[in-house]
């Protein structure tokens, strides 16, 4: 299995915890090099977040289990990367 | 032949395998060096992705033989490029 | 817990004390390398700013306060980002 | 002359070559250093690419020449470069 | 206090003085590196211009007051950076 | 007279000499580094390009002269540059 | 006073002289490294251009004047910069 190197995920968050030690104990997580979460949209109960992960080998059912430990969800998977090197998607830029 | 560098594919793929193993897996073929993966629909049982591939050269049997075999199946084909270095579309920027 | 490098803060503040020396004071937190505050709307009785800040370790809970103290407060948080380099979401480009 | 160095073509191409070994045997050509072929529009008998071909001495005649060899046409030319670098046009960007 | 970096004032201003005087004494003030004034909107008394300036450590009350010399007044301030680099709102680009 | 280093011009063009003559022609003409023409518009008799040209010292008088004997004619120009360096137009970015 | 380093002038210019000598002569001026001029409207008897002047230190005067003399005349100023470099309008990119 190729290494995977970006995740975007998709995930439903309760307001607690709130977003910055979300993101900072998700970026402890071990491979991971960077998490970058934009906030999309804030209902009543839950917010919606788009995290960027890279990494040099990224464990998704580590990071699944630890956004579970963290009272989220991942509600969709919107982009996947893997190999020696990270190519973009041409019709994003 | 030239050798074939960058393929952007759409892809109908069933929610299960989910993303990531369908990435990895992908990536792992000879001559591949990254996939991109972008969930560009989601419906009841299946997910549309644009897929952007890049490596030497590529085969593209054997990555739609790989891609049956992960029981998805290569919709259309965005976009293809070969040659020595890749050029991109002047009007995608 | 990683190391917050990026945070992206709505932030309502009345208009004394005006944006300058907000920016000023905030920028002047330990572990704040830049400081970047943008004006969205201005209403009657308060401004909203987006504030753009990078460090390398910035401590929420110094800046909140900080924030507090200077008769402002953090409405919302759009973007955090962690780890050893800082990753761009690729849907904002 | 001064020598071509890229051509961008609207090709119209019936299903059958596929697009890959349809961009390959392109990029084959004599003076051919890159090809990308961007579907835009897919039709019951054709398929409408936008070919994007990049070379040191392109040789309009025999490229049309291939492309009616694999059963297609060039229905219109939407972009055309010569000299010794290739300068951009300022309204694409 | 951190040292303001950046200023993007909105400037409103009689048509006289007129605007290349105004920039180019605005831009003799001591720490200002550069000034650019980008006209936004011209009335039949006052022209609108939005003006960015870039410095080592600006001092924004010599700033307005010199604006107010030039007869005009700021009217309302879009954006402050400090820091010992300029960071970018990342919704600006 | 400064040289004039790049002019956009926008050329009406009988369908006979084809684009790829036309640009390799015009690119002969000395003191033109490089050529890129754009089709705009296709009509039943002419096509509308936007042409691109850049070189040490362009004579627009030559151009004109090679344009009309290659039966086209300049409609009008876009945009015409000089100096010892080429600035971009900050609208156009 | 700082030297003017930008100037986009809106022009309003007779068709003749035609746009070409006018860019050219305008860029003989001393102190002027570069003029782009893109032409914004066409109507029966002027042209508008949007003249972008660099240089190390622009005098307005002697540009409004050759402009003058060109039988052209400056409508009105869209942006001016000054300083020991150029920064950048940030809601222009």
């Amino acid at each position: 299995m190729a290494p995977i190197t970006r995740l975007v995920l998709d995930v439903l968050k309760p307001h607690d915890p709130s977003v910055v030690p979300f993101v900072s104990q998700l970026g402890d997580l071990e491979e991971i090099d960077a998490v970058t979460a934009t906030v999309i949209e804030v209902d009543e109960n839950v917010k919606t977040l788009r995290v960027t992960i890279e990494g040099g080998n990224l464990e998704v059912d580590a990071i699944r289990a630890e956004i579970g430990d963290l009272s989220a969800s991942v509600h969709s998977i919107d982009q996947v990367a893997c190999g020696s090197r990270t190519v973009d998607d041409p019709w994003l830029g």
